[in-house]
Protein backbone atom coordinates (compact mmCIF):
# COMPACT_ATOMS: atom_id res chain seq x y z
CA UNK A 1 0.00 0.00 0.00
CA UNK A 2 1.51 3.58 -0.66
CA UNK A 3 0.59 6.39 0.64
CA UNK A 4 -0.85 8.80 -1.55
CA UNK A 5 1.27 11.36 -0.29
CA UNK A 6 4.31 9.63 -0.70
CA UNK A 7 4.67 10.26 -4.42
CA UNK A 8 3.48 14.36 -4.26
CA UNK A 9 6.61 14.71 -0.96
CA UNK A 10 8.98 12.90 -4.00
CA UNK A 11 8.06 15.14 -6.13
CA UNK A 12 8.28 18.33 -4.13
CA UNK A 13 11.87 17.40 -3.18
CA UNK A 14 12.93 16.42 -6.76
CA UNK A 15 11.41 20.20 -8.08
CA UNK A 16 13.33 21.73 -4.80
CA UNK A 17 16.67 19.93 -5.86
CA UNK A 18 16.41 21.29 -9.32
CA UNK A 19 16.41 24.76 -7.88
CA UNK A 20 19.29 24.34 -5.25
CA UNK A 21 21.47 22.57 -8.48
CA UNK A 22 21.40 25.50 -10.52
CA UNK A 23 21.99 28.12 -7.91
CA UNK A 24 25.15 26.35 -7.36
CA UNK A 25 26.08 25.66 -10.64
CA UNK A 26 25.03 29.49 -11.81
CA UNK A 27 26.60 30.55 -8.57
CA UNK A 28 30.41 28.66 -9.72
CA UNK A 29 29.96 29.18 -13.14
CA UNK A 30 29.90 32.96 -12.55
CA UNK A 31 28.01 33.62 -16.04
CA UNK A 32 25.84 31.23 -17.59
CA UNK A 33 22.44 31.48 -16.73
CA UNK A 34 19.91 28.85 -17.00
CA UNK A 35 16.52 29.15 -19.49
CA UNK A 36 13.80 27.30 -18.61
CA UNK A 37 11.29 25.45 -20.86
CA UNK A 38 8.02 24.37 -19.32
CA UNK A 39 6.12 21.49 -21.10
CA UNK A 40 3.38 19.89 -20.72
CA UNK A 41 2.89 15.65 -21.60
CA UNK A 42 -0.51 15.54 -23.66
CA UNK A 43 -0.84 12.18 -21.91
CA UNK A 44 -0.57 13.69 -18.58
CA UNK A 45 2.00 15.67 -16.36
CA UNK A 46 4.78 17.88 -17.47
CA UNK A 47 8.42 19.11 -16.88
CA UNK A 48 10.41 21.87 -16.48
CA UNK A 49 13.91 21.71 -18.85
CA UNK A 50 16.23 24.28 -17.60
CA UNK A 51 19.28 24.35 -20.39
CA UNK A 52 22.57 26.78 -19.95
CA UNK A 53 25.10 27.55 -22.67
CA UNK A 54 27.95 29.44 -23.02
CA UNK A 55 29.22 30.52 -19.17
CA UNK A 56 32.51 31.09 -17.72
CA UNK A 57 33.12 27.26 -17.70
CA UNK A 58 29.70 25.10 -18.73
CA UNK A 59 29.71 25.34 -22.48
CA UNK A 60 26.52 23.19 -22.45
CA UNK A 61 24.15 21.34 -20.10
CA UNK A 62 20.44 20.92 -18.62
CA UNK A 63 18.98 20.16 -15.62
CA UNK A 64 15.87 18.62 -16.43
CA UNK A 65 12.72 17.76 -13.78
CA UNK A 66 9.80 16.04 -14.93
CA UNK A 67 6.55 14.71 -13.21
CA UNK A 68 4.56 12.25 -15.67
CA UNK A 69 1.65 10.25 -15.24
CA UNK A 70 -1.10 8.14 -17.32
CA UNK A 71 -1.59 5.10 -18.70
CA UNK A 72 1.69 2.90 -18.31
CA UNK A 73 3.49 2.41 -21.75
CA UNK A 74 2.56 -1.14 -23.44
CA UNK A 75 6.50 -1.86 -23.15
CA UNK A 76 6.91 -1.38 -19.25
CA UNK A 77 3.91 -3.33 -18.92
CA UNK A 78 5.41 -6.36 -20.73
CA UNK A 79 8.67 -6.00 -19.54
CA UNK A 80 7.16 -6.42 -15.92
CA UNK A 81 4.92 -9.44 -17.08
CA UNK A 82 2.09 -6.84 -15.51
CA UNK A 83 -1.87 -6.16 -16.68
CA UNK A 84 -3.13 -2.61 -17.35
CA UNK A 85 -1.92 -0.08 -15.25
CA UNK A 86 -1.53 4.14 -14.32
CA UNK A 87 1.84 5.30 -13.67
CA UNK A 88 3.40 8.23 -11.96
CA UNK A 89 7.02 8.69 -12.93
CA UNK A 90 9.13 11.70 -11.38
CA UNK A 91 12.37 12.78 -11.66
CA UNK A 92 15.47 15.10 -12.25
CA UNK A 93 18.35 14.88 -14.74
CA UNK A 94 21.59 16.26 -15.10
CA UNK A 95 24.29 16.17 -18.07
CA UNK A 96 26.70 19.09 -18.03
CA UNK A 97 29.52 19.53 -20.54
CA UNK A 98 32.29 22.32 -20.05
CA UNK A 99 34.37 24.21 -22.73
CA UNK A 100 37.48 23.34 -20.92
CA UNK A 101 38.42 19.47 -21.39
CA UNK A 102 40.75 19.65 -18.44
CA UNK A 103 36.93 19.32 -16.50
CA UNK A 104 34.68 16.26 -16.81
CA UNK A 105 31.26 15.97 -18.40
CA UNK A 106 28.98 15.09 -15.46
CA UNK A 107 25.76 13.00 -15.38
CA UNK A 108 23.59 12.18 -12.47
CA UNK A 109 19.94 11.56 -12.50
CA UNK A 110 17.20 10.44 -9.35
CA UNK A 111 13.89 9.08 -10.36
CA UNK A 112 10.87 7.61 -8.61
CA UNK A 113 8.22 5.27 -10.35
CA UNK A 114 4.61 4.01 -8.94
CA UNK A 115 1.55 2.57 -10.90
CA UNK A 116 -1.80 1.80 -9.41
CA UNK A 117 -1.33 -1.69 -8.73
CA UNK A 118 1.17 -0.69 -6.04
CA UNK A 119 4.46 -1.04 -7.52
CA UNK A 120 7.09 1.61 -6.78
CA UNK A 121 10.76 1.85 -6.81
CA UNK A 122 13.83 4.58 -6.63
CA UNK A 123 16.56 4.70 -9.43
CA UNK A 124 18.89 6.90 -10.65
CA UNK A 125 23.26 7.30 -10.83
CA UNK A 126 25.53 9.51 -10.67
CA UNK A 127 29.05 9.35 -12.91
CA UNK A 128 31.73 11.41 -14.13
CA UNK A 129 34.10 11.39 -17.55
CA UNK A 130 37.08 12.91 -17.73
CA UNK A 131 38.12 13.64 -20.63
CA UNK A 132 41.83 13.54 -19.66
CA UNK A 133 41.51 10.74 -16.35
CA UNK A 134 43.46 11.98 -13.37
CA UNK A 135 43.87 9.54 -10.68
CA UNK A 136 43.35 11.92 -7.55
CA UNK A 137 40.45 13.35 -9.00
CA UNK A 138 39.18 9.67 -9.70
CA UNK A 139 39.63 8.80 -6.18
CA UNK A 140 38.20 11.97 -4.65
CA UNK A 141 34.54 11.38 -6.62
CA UNK A 142 34.64 7.85 -5.94
CA UNK A 143 35.95 8.35 -2.34
CA UNK A 144 32.47 10.95 -1.75
CA UNK A 145 30.39 8.58 -3.46
CA UNK A 146 31.50 5.74 -1.14
CA UNK A 147 30.89 7.72 2.42
CA UNK A 148 27.92 9.64 1.15
CA UNK A 149 26.78 5.80 0.37
CA UNK A 150 27.88 4.18 3.47
CA UNK A 151 26.14 6.64 5.53
CA UNK A 152 23.07 4.67 4.44
CA UNK A 153 24.14 1.10 4.06
CA UNK A 154 27.20 -0.31 3.41
CA UNK A 155 26.09 -2.56 0.16
CA UNK A 156 25.49 0.58 -1.56
CA UNK A 157 28.69 1.90 -2.75
CA UNK A 158 30.21 -1.78 -3.72
CA UNK A 159 27.03 -3.06 -5.67
CA UNK A 160 26.00 0.38 -6.85
CA UNK A 161 30.09 0.72 -8.46
CA UNK A 162 29.90 -2.32 -9.77
CA UNK A 163 26.58 -1.67 -11.63
CA UNK A 164 27.95 1.57 -13.08
CA UNK A 165 31.18 -0.20 -14.61
CA UNK A 166 28.62 -2.48 -16.51
CA UNK A 167 25.78 0.16 -17.39
CA UNK A 168 28.14 2.92 -18.51
CA UNK A 169 30.01 0.64 -20.85
CA UNK A 170 30.92 1.09 -24.64
CA UNK A 171 30.88 -2.15 -26.07
CA UNK A 172 32.31 -1.80 -29.33
CA UNK A 173 34.75 0.76 -28.14
CA UNK A 174 35.49 -2.29 -25.41
CA UNK A 175 35.55 1.39 -23.11
CA UNK A 176 33.67 2.20 -19.93
CA UNK A 177 31.81 6.03 -20.88
CA UNK A 178 34.22 7.49 -18.09
CA UNK A 179 35.26 6.54 -14.42
CA UNK A 180 31.82 5.90 -13.92
CA UNK A 181 30.59 6.09 -9.93
CA UNK A 182 27.02 4.25 -8.54
CA UNK A 183 23.88 3.13 -10.81
CA UNK A 184 20.85 1.59 -9.39
CA UNK A 185 17.37 0.55 -10.51
CA UNK A 186 14.43 -1.11 -8.93
CA UNK A 187 15.26 0.19 -5.62
CA UNK A 188 12.00 -1.36 -3.29
CA UNK A 189 11.06 -1.26 -0.16
CA UNK A 190 11.41 -4.73 1.50
CA UNK A 191 14.80 -6.86 2.49
CA UNK A 192 15.26 -4.18 5.55
CA UNK A 193 14.17 -1.31 3.86
CA UNK A 194 11.18 0.93 3.75
CA UNK A 195 10.61 3.27 0.67
CA UNK A 196 11.31 6.44 3.15
CA UNK A 197 15.01 4.68 3.57
CA UNK A 198 14.95 4.35 0.18
CA UNK A 199 14.17 7.96 -0.77
CA UNK A 200 16.79 9.31 1.79
CA UNK A 201 19.34 7.65 -0.03
CA UNK A 202 18.39 9.16 -3.39
CA UNK A 203 17.81 12.37 -1.20
CA UNK A 204 21.90 11.80 -0.35
CA UNK A 205 22.42 10.63 -4.17
CA UNK A 206 20.55 14.26 -5.10
CA UNK A 207 22.42 16.92 -2.70
CA UNK A 208 26.25 14.85 -3.20
CA UNK A 209 25.22 16.30 -6.93
CA UNK A 210 26.27 20.41 -6.09
CA UNK A 211 29.51 19.82 -3.89
CA UNK A 212 31.07 17.22 -5.83
CA UNK A 213 30.69 19.05 -9.58
CA UNK A 214 31.42 22.22 -8.35
CA UNK A 215 34.70 20.79 -6.61
CA UNK A 216 35.98 20.05 -10.10
CA UNK A 217 34.37 22.78 -11.85
CA UNK A 218 36.37 25.43 -9.53
CA UNK A 219 39.99 23.11 -8.95
CA UNK A 220 40.38 22.12 -13.28
CA UNK A 221 38.94 25.20 -15.07
CA UNK A 222 42.13 27.18 -14.64
CA UNK A 223 44.39 24.39 -15.69
CA UNK A 224 46.04 25.12 -19.11
CA UNK A 225 45.14 23.38 -22.42
CA UNK A 226 45.70 23.45 -25.90
CA UNK A 227 44.96 22.92 -29.41
CA UNK A 228 45.52 19.14 -28.64
CA UNK A 229 43.54 18.81 -25.48
CA UNK A 230 40.55 20.85 -26.90
CA UNK A 231 40.73 17.72 -30.44
CA UNK A 232 41.04 15.02 -27.76
CA UNK A 233 38.04 16.35 -25.90
CA UNK A 234 36.12 16.26 -29.60
CA UNK A 235 36.79 13.13 -29.86
CA UNK A 236 35.76 11.66 -26.14
CA UNK A 237 32.55 13.60 -26.49
CA UNK A 238 32.21 11.69 -29.99
CA UNK A 239 32.24 8.74 -27.81
CA UNK A 240 29.49 10.42 -25.24
CA UNK A 241 27.50 10.67 -27.95
CA UNK A 242 27.95 6.67 -29.19
CA UNK A 243 27.00 6.05 -25.78
CA UNK A 244 23.79 7.87 -24.73
CA UNK A 245 22.57 6.76 -28.78
CA UNK A 246 23.71 3.21 -28.55
CA UNK A 247 23.14 2.06 -24.84
CA UNK A 248 21.90 4.26 -23.05
CA UNK A 249 18.29 2.92 -21.44
CA UNK A 250 16.83 6.27 -20.46
CA UNK A 251 17.59 7.60 -24.19
CA UNK A 252 16.44 4.52 -25.74
CA UNK A 253 13.06 4.46 -23.73
CA UNK A 254 11.96 8.03 -24.31
CA UNK A 255 12.63 7.77 -27.96
CA UNK A 256 10.69 4.85 -28.05
CA UNK A 257 7.74 5.71 -26.27
CA UNK A 258 7.95 9.01 -28.10
CA UNK A 259 9.19 10.79 -25.41
CA UNK A 260 9.99 14.64 -25.28
CA UNK A 261 12.93 14.83 -27.68
CA UNK A 262 15.03 17.91 -26.96
CA UNK A 263 14.60 17.26 -23.25
CA UNK A 264 15.75 13.68 -23.84
CA UNK A 265 18.83 14.48 -25.98
CA UNK A 266 19.68 17.73 -23.91
CA UNK A 267 22.50 15.47 -23.11
CA UNK A 268 24.28 15.49 -26.16
CA UNK A 269 27.33 17.65 -26.56
CA UNK A 270 27.64 21.35 -28.07
CA UNK A 271 29.80 19.79 -30.97
CA UNK A 272 31.84 16.18 -31.24
CA UNK A 273 33.99 14.80 -33.85
CA UNK A 274 34.76 11.65 -35.50
CA UNK A 275 38.23 10.69 -37.03
CA UNK A 276 39.24 7.24 -38.47
CA UNK A 277 41.42 5.48 -36.78
CA UNK A 278 42.17 8.23 -33.91
CA UNK A 279 45.54 7.59 -33.24
CA UNK A 280 47.38 7.90 -29.58
CA UNK A 281 50.60 7.91 -28.74
CA UNK A 282 51.89 5.06 -26.60
CA UNK A 283 52.84 6.80 -23.11
CA UNK A 284 50.74 10.12 -24.11
CA UNK A 285 47.93 11.09 -21.64
CA UNK A 286 45.31 10.43 -24.08
CA UNK A 287 46.86 6.41 -23.59
CA UNK A 288 47.31 6.62 -20.27
CA UNK A 289 43.29 7.73 -20.01
CA UNK A 290 42.60 5.21 -22.27
CA UNK A 291 44.37 2.57 -20.16
CA UNK A 292 42.08 4.07 -17.93
CA UNK A 293 38.44 3.51 -19.56
CA UNK A 294 38.30 -0.31 -18.12
CA UNK A 295 35.23 -1.79 -14.97
CA UNK A 296 36.41 -3.22 -11.82
CA UNK A 297 39.68 -0.39 -11.08
CA UNK A 298 39.01 0.24 -7.02
CA UNK A 299 39.49 4.10 -7.07
CA UNK A 300 38.52 3.60 -2.63
CA UNK B 1 21.47 -24.78 -56.13
CA UNK B 2 23.82 -21.95 -55.97
CA UNK B 3 26.21 -21.63 -58.54
CA UNK B 4 29.31 -22.19 -56.47
CA UNK B 5 31.52 -19.50 -58.77
CA UNK B 6 28.89 -16.89 -58.88
CA UNK B 7 29.88 -15.30 -55.07
CA UNK B 8 33.00 -14.72 -56.20
CA UNK B 9 31.98 -13.31 -59.54
CA UNK B 10 29.99 -10.54 -57.29
CA UNK B 11 32.66 -10.63 -54.83
CA UNK B 12 35.42 -9.70 -58.22
CA UNK B 13 32.89 -6.96 -59.22
CA UNK B 14 32.48 -5.76 -56.19
CA UNK B 15 35.81 -4.75 -55.48
CA UNK B 16 36.37 -3.58 -59.14
CA UNK B 17 33.61 -1.29 -57.75
CA UNK B 18 35.84 -0.37 -55.08
CA UNK B 19 38.36 1.00 -57.50
CA UNK B 20 36.57 2.79 -59.75
CA UNK B 21 34.66 4.39 -57.49
CA UNK B 22 37.71 6.01 -55.34
CA UNK B 23 39.32 6.53 -58.86
CA UNK B 24 36.53 8.54 -59.84
CA UNK B 25 35.84 10.88 -56.46
CA UNK B 26 39.47 11.11 -56.32
CA UNK B 27 39.80 13.05 -59.78
CA UNK B 28 37.18 15.17 -59.04
CA UNK B 29 38.19 16.09 -55.81
CA UNK B 30 41.61 16.90 -57.15
CA UNK B 31 43.34 16.89 -53.70
CA UNK B 32 42.40 14.15 -51.27
CA UNK B 33 43.69 10.31 -51.87
CA UNK B 34 42.48 7.19 -50.31
CA UNK B 35 44.23 5.80 -47.74
CA UNK B 36 43.30 1.96 -47.54
CA UNK B 37 43.58 -0.23 -44.78
CA UNK B 38 43.43 -3.87 -44.93
CA UNK B 39 41.91 -5.79 -42.31
CA UNK B 40 40.90 -9.74 -41.52
CA UNK B 41 38.08 -11.11 -39.57
CA UNK B 42 39.45 -13.32 -36.81
CA UNK B 43 36.32 -15.85 -37.71
CA UNK B 44 36.71 -15.78 -42.05
CA UNK B 45 37.16 -13.10 -44.60
CA UNK B 46 38.47 -9.62 -44.12
CA UNK B 47 37.81 -6.67 -46.36
CA UNK B 48 39.70 -3.40 -47.52
CA UNK B 49 38.64 0.23 -45.86
CA UNK B 50 39.42 3.07 -47.67
CA UNK B 51 39.47 6.65 -46.08
CA UNK B 52 39.41 10.31 -47.54
CA UNK B 53 39.90 13.24 -45.67
CA UNK B 54 41.05 17.21 -46.35
CA UNK B 55 40.46 17.05 -50.04
CA UNK B 56 38.89 19.83 -51.70
CA UNK B 57 35.91 19.20 -51.46
CA UNK B 58 35.59 16.15 -49.79
CA UNK B 59 35.68 16.79 -45.77
CA UNK B 60 35.98 13.14 -44.53
CA UNK B 61 34.36 9.54 -46.55
CA UNK B 62 34.86 6.40 -46.79
CA UNK B 63 34.55 3.49 -49.34
CA UNK B 64 34.21 -0.03 -48.30
CA UNK B 65 34.58 -3.40 -49.49
CA UNK B 66 34.46 -6.53 -47.39
CA UNK B 67 33.69 -10.44 -48.21
CA UNK B 68 33.36 -12.30 -45.12
CA UNK B 69 32.45 -16.00 -44.12
CA UNK B 70 32.15 -17.84 -41.24
CA UNK B 71 29.73 -19.48 -39.04
CA UNK B 72 25.95 -17.93 -39.31
CA UNK B 73 25.71 -15.31 -36.38
CA UNK B 74 22.78 -16.56 -33.86
CA UNK B 75 21.01 -13.47 -34.11
CA UNK B 76 20.86 -14.07 -38.41
CA UNK B 77 19.63 -17.55 -37.75
CA UNK B 78 16.87 -17.09 -35.26
CA UNK B 79 15.31 -13.83 -37.22
CA UNK B 80 15.28 -16.68 -40.08
CA UNK B 81 14.22 -19.35 -38.37
CA UNK B 82 16.81 -21.34 -39.50
CA UNK B 83 19.39 -24.24 -37.82
CA UNK B 84 23.26 -24.11 -38.24
CA UNK B 85 24.70 -22.64 -41.60
CA UNK B 86 27.59 -21.15 -43.05
CA UNK B 87 27.54 -18.05 -44.18
CA UNK B 88 28.94 -15.77 -47.25
CA UNK B 89 28.73 -11.80 -46.62
CA UNK B 90 30.63 -9.08 -49.31
CA UNK B 91 29.52 -5.92 -50.38
CA UNK B 92 30.41 -2.08 -50.95
CA UNK B 93 29.50 1.17 -48.40
CA UNK B 94 29.83 4.43 -48.82
CA UNK B 95 29.29 7.53 -46.78
CA UNK B 96 30.72 11.09 -48.33
CA UNK B 97 30.67 14.27 -46.23
CA UNK B 98 31.71 17.33 -47.69
CA UNK B 99 33.15 20.58 -46.85
CA UNK B 100 30.56 22.41 -48.36
CA UNK B 101 27.33 22.86 -46.51
CA UNK B 102 25.91 23.07 -50.09
CA UNK B 103 27.01 19.67 -51.53
CA UNK B 104 24.84 16.65 -50.16
CA UNK B 105 26.18 13.92 -48.46
CA UNK B 106 25.83 10.79 -49.71
CA UNK B 107 25.67 7.09 -48.65
CA UNK B 108 25.55 4.22 -51.32
CA UNK B 109 25.72 0.02 -50.11
CA UNK B 110 25.44 -2.55 -52.37
CA UNK B 111 25.79 -6.24 -50.77
CA UNK B 112 25.50 -9.95 -51.50
CA UNK B 113 24.43 -12.68 -48.74
CA UNK B 114 24.75 -16.54 -49.60
CA UNK B 115 24.17 -19.24 -46.60
CA UNK B 116 25.13 -22.59 -47.17
CA UNK B 117 21.78 -24.31 -47.06
CA UNK B 118 21.15 -22.45 -50.39
CA UNK B 119 19.34 -18.97 -49.40
CA UNK B 120 21.16 -16.08 -51.04
CA UNK B 121 20.01 -12.55 -51.59
CA UNK B 122 21.07 -9.06 -52.81
CA UNK B 123 20.89 -5.77 -51.00
CA UNK B 124 21.39 -2.24 -51.00
CA UNK B 125 20.69 0.96 -51.89
CA UNK B 126 21.93 4.52 -52.34
CA UNK B 127 20.37 7.88 -50.76
CA UNK B 128 21.22 11.55 -50.95
CA UNK B 129 21.09 14.01 -47.36
CA UNK B 130 21.14 17.82 -48.42
CA UNK B 131 22.15 19.86 -45.73
CA UNK B 132 19.62 22.68 -47.84
CA UNK B 133 17.14 20.39 -50.29
CA UNK B 134 17.33 21.65 -53.49
CA UNK B 135 14.24 20.84 -55.68
CA UNK B 136 16.43 20.54 -58.98
CA UNK B 137 18.83 18.81 -57.32
CA UNK B 138 16.01 16.36 -56.15
CA UNK B 139 14.24 15.70 -59.17
CA UNK B 140 17.87 15.14 -60.88
CA UNK B 141 18.63 12.49 -58.19
CA UNK B 142 15.42 10.87 -58.52
CA UNK B 143 14.81 10.97 -62.11
CA UNK B 144 18.75 9.53 -62.55
CA UNK B 145 17.46 6.64 -60.15
CA UNK B 146 14.18 5.76 -61.69
CA UNK B 147 15.51 5.54 -65.04
CA UNK B 148 18.10 2.93 -63.79
CA UNK B 149 15.48 1.36 -62.17
CA UNK B 150 12.88 1.44 -64.67
CA UNK B 151 16.07 -0.51 -66.89
CA UNK B 152 15.34 -3.44 -65.27
CA UNK B 153 12.01 -3.31 -63.77
CA UNK B 154 9.28 -1.09 -63.61
CA UNK B 155 7.71 -2.29 -59.90
CA UNK B 156 11.53 -1.40 -58.57
CA UNK B 157 12.21 2.53 -58.26
CA UNK B 158 8.61 2.96 -57.02
CA UNK B 159 8.93 -0.28 -54.69
CA UNK B 160 12.70 0.73 -53.34
CA UNK B 161 11.73 4.61 -53.39
CA UNK B 162 8.77 3.73 -50.51
CA UNK B 163 11.19 1.50 -48.75
CA UNK B 164 13.59 4.41 -48.46
CA UNK B 165 11.07 6.76 -47.25
CA UNK B 166 10.42 4.08 -44.72
CA UNK B 167 13.93 3.33 -43.87
CA UNK B 168 15.96 6.29 -43.71
CA UNK B 169 13.37 7.98 -41.09
CA UNK B 170 14.34 9.61 -37.67
CA UNK B 171 10.87 8.81 -35.82
CA UNK B 172 11.76 11.10 -32.72
CA UNK B 173 12.68 14.06 -35.31
CA UNK B 174 9.51 13.42 -37.27
CA UNK B 175 11.97 13.90 -40.34
CA UNK B 176 13.28 11.74 -42.97
CA UNK B 177 17.23 12.00 -43.28
CA UNK B 178 17.59 13.27 -46.33
CA UNK B 179 15.62 13.11 -49.74
CA UNK B 180 15.71 9.46 -50.04
CA UNK B 181 16.10 7.48 -52.90
CA UNK B 182 16.22 3.93 -53.40
CA UNK B 183 16.59 0.86 -50.34
CA UNK B 184 16.35 -2.76 -50.76
CA UNK B 185 16.60 -6.07 -48.92
CA UNK B 186 16.57 -9.92 -49.62
CA UNK B 187 16.19 -9.60 -53.30
CA UNK B 188 15.92 -13.13 -53.84
CA UNK B 189 15.96 -15.06 -57.26
CA UNK B 190 12.41 -16.40 -57.93
CA UNK B 191 8.90 -14.26 -59.46
CA UNK B 192 10.98 -14.37 -62.67
CA UNK B 193 13.88 -12.85 -61.69
CA UNK B 194 17.25 -14.88 -62.09
CA UNK B 195 19.93 -14.27 -59.52
CA UNK B 196 21.54 -12.75 -62.49
CA UNK B 197 19.16 -10.49 -63.19
CA UNK B 198 19.00 -9.25 -59.48
CA UNK B 199 23.29 -8.87 -59.75
CA UNK B 200 22.72 -6.73 -62.63
CA UNK B 201 20.21 -4.67 -60.99
CA UNK B 202 22.60 -3.74 -58.32
CA UNK B 203 25.90 -3.95 -60.76
CA UNK B 204 23.38 -0.68 -61.91
CA UNK B 205 22.90 1.07 -58.82
CA UNK B 206 26.47 0.83 -58.37
CA UNK B 207 27.63 2.32 -61.05
CA UNK B 208 24.89 5.04 -60.96
CA UNK B 209 26.59 6.02 -57.46
CA UNK B 210 30.18 8.14 -59.10
CA UNK B 211 28.57 9.79 -61.74
CA UNK B 212 25.64 11.29 -59.45
CA UNK B 213 27.60 12.45 -56.82
CA UNK B 214 30.43 13.63 -58.88
CA UNK B 215 27.87 15.50 -60.73
CA UNK B 216 26.55 17.35 -57.09
CA UNK B 217 30.34 17.47 -56.39
CA UNK B 218 31.14 19.36 -59.36
CA UNK B 219 27.75 21.58 -59.31
CA UNK B 220 27.57 22.82 -56.10
CA UNK B 221 30.90 22.96 -54.46
CA UNK B 222 31.50 26.37 -56.18
CA UNK B 223 28.60 27.90 -54.43
CA UNK B 224 28.79 30.84 -51.91
CA UNK B 225 28.36 29.91 -48.03
CA UNK B 226 28.65 31.54 -45.01
CA UNK B 227 28.87 30.95 -41.15
CA UNK B 228 25.15 30.36 -40.91
CA UNK B 229 25.07 27.79 -43.62
CA UNK B 230 28.27 26.12 -41.78
CA UNK B 231 26.17 25.90 -38.72
CA UNK B 232 23.17 24.67 -40.01
CA UNK B 233 25.34 22.14 -41.49
CA UNK B 234 26.84 21.02 -37.69
CA UNK B 235 23.34 20.62 -37.18
CA UNK B 236 22.03 18.35 -39.92
CA UNK B 237 25.21 16.59 -39.23
CA UNK B 238 24.04 15.83 -35.81
CA UNK B 239 20.37 14.03 -37.18
CA UNK B 240 22.92 12.30 -39.79
CA UNK B 241 24.78 11.15 -36.26
CA UNK B 242 21.43 10.20 -34.34
CA UNK B 243 20.01 8.23 -37.60
CA UNK B 244 22.83 6.26 -37.94
CA UNK B 245 23.09 5.14 -34.07
CA UNK B 246 19.76 4.64 -33.19
CA UNK B 247 18.07 3.75 -36.28
CA UNK B 248 20.35 2.27 -38.98
CA UNK B 249 19.58 -1.50 -38.99
CA UNK B 250 23.93 -2.76 -40.65
CA UNK B 251 25.46 -0.61 -37.98
CA UNK B 252 23.05 -2.10 -34.82
CA UNK B 253 23.94 -5.26 -36.45
CA UNK B 254 27.78 -4.67 -36.89
CA UNK B 255 28.16 -3.08 -33.06
CA UNK B 256 26.02 -6.09 -32.18
CA UNK B 257 28.32 -8.75 -33.76
CA UNK B 258 31.17 -7.44 -32.79
CA UNK B 259 31.99 -5.91 -36.62
CA UNK B 260 35.11 -4.14 -36.82
CA UNK B 261 34.16 -0.60 -35.53
CA UNK B 262 35.88 1.70 -37.25
CA UNK B 263 34.88 0.39 -40.52
CA UNK B 264 31.27 0.58 -39.47
CA UNK B 265 31.61 3.91 -38.00
CA UNK B 266 33.10 5.70 -40.99
CA UNK B 267 29.97 7.22 -41.65
CA UNK B 268 29.87 9.81 -38.79
CA UNK B 269 30.55 12.66 -40.19
CA UNK B 270 33.90 14.73 -39.25
CA UNK B 271 31.83 16.97 -36.43
CA UNK B 272 28.83 17.51 -35.47
CA UNK B 273 26.68 20.02 -33.15
CA UNK B 274 23.58 19.86 -30.63
CA UNK B 275 21.93 22.89 -29.55
CA UNK B 276 18.95 22.81 -27.79
CA UNK B 277 15.98 23.56 -29.69
CA UNK B 278 17.52 24.55 -32.68
CA UNK B 279 15.69 28.06 -34.03
CA UNK B 280 14.62 28.34 -37.71
CA UNK B 281 12.74 31.30 -39.01
CA UNK B 282 9.77 30.77 -40.78
CA UNK B 283 10.40 30.85 -44.52
CA UNK B 284 14.15 30.93 -44.58
CA UNK B 285 15.85 28.18 -46.40
CA UNK B 286 16.05 26.02 -43.15
CA UNK B 287 12.68 26.01 -42.83
CA UNK B 288 12.37 25.33 -46.54
CA UNK B 289 14.46 22.19 -46.17
CA UNK B 290 12.47 20.96 -42.89
CA UNK B 291 9.45 20.70 -44.65
CA UNK B 292 11.07 19.04 -47.20
CA UNK B 293 12.49 16.14 -45.26
CA UNK B 294 8.78 14.28 -45.38
CA UNK B 295 8.10 10.85 -46.87
CA UNK B 296 6.24 10.05 -49.55
CA UNK B 297 7.78 13.25 -52.10
CA UNK B 298 7.03 12.22 -55.56
CA UNK B 299 10.12 13.84 -57.04
CA UNK B 300 9.87 12.37 -60.60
Amino acid sequence: MIDTDFKTTVTEWFKGLQDRICGALEETDGKGTFLEDAWHRPGGGGGRTRIIGQGNILEKGGVGFSAVYGKTPAKILAALGLDEADFYATGVSIVMHPHSPMVPIIHMNVRYFEMSNGVSWFGGGIDLTPHYVDEADARHFHGRLKAMCDAHHPTYYPQFKAWADDYFYIKHREETRGIGGIFFDRLMAGEGFTAEDRFRFVQGVGESFAPLYTYFMRKNSPLPYGEREKEWQMVRRGRYVEFNLVYDKGTKFGLDTDGRTESILMSLPPQAQWHYNYPTESGSREDHTLRLLRKGIAWT
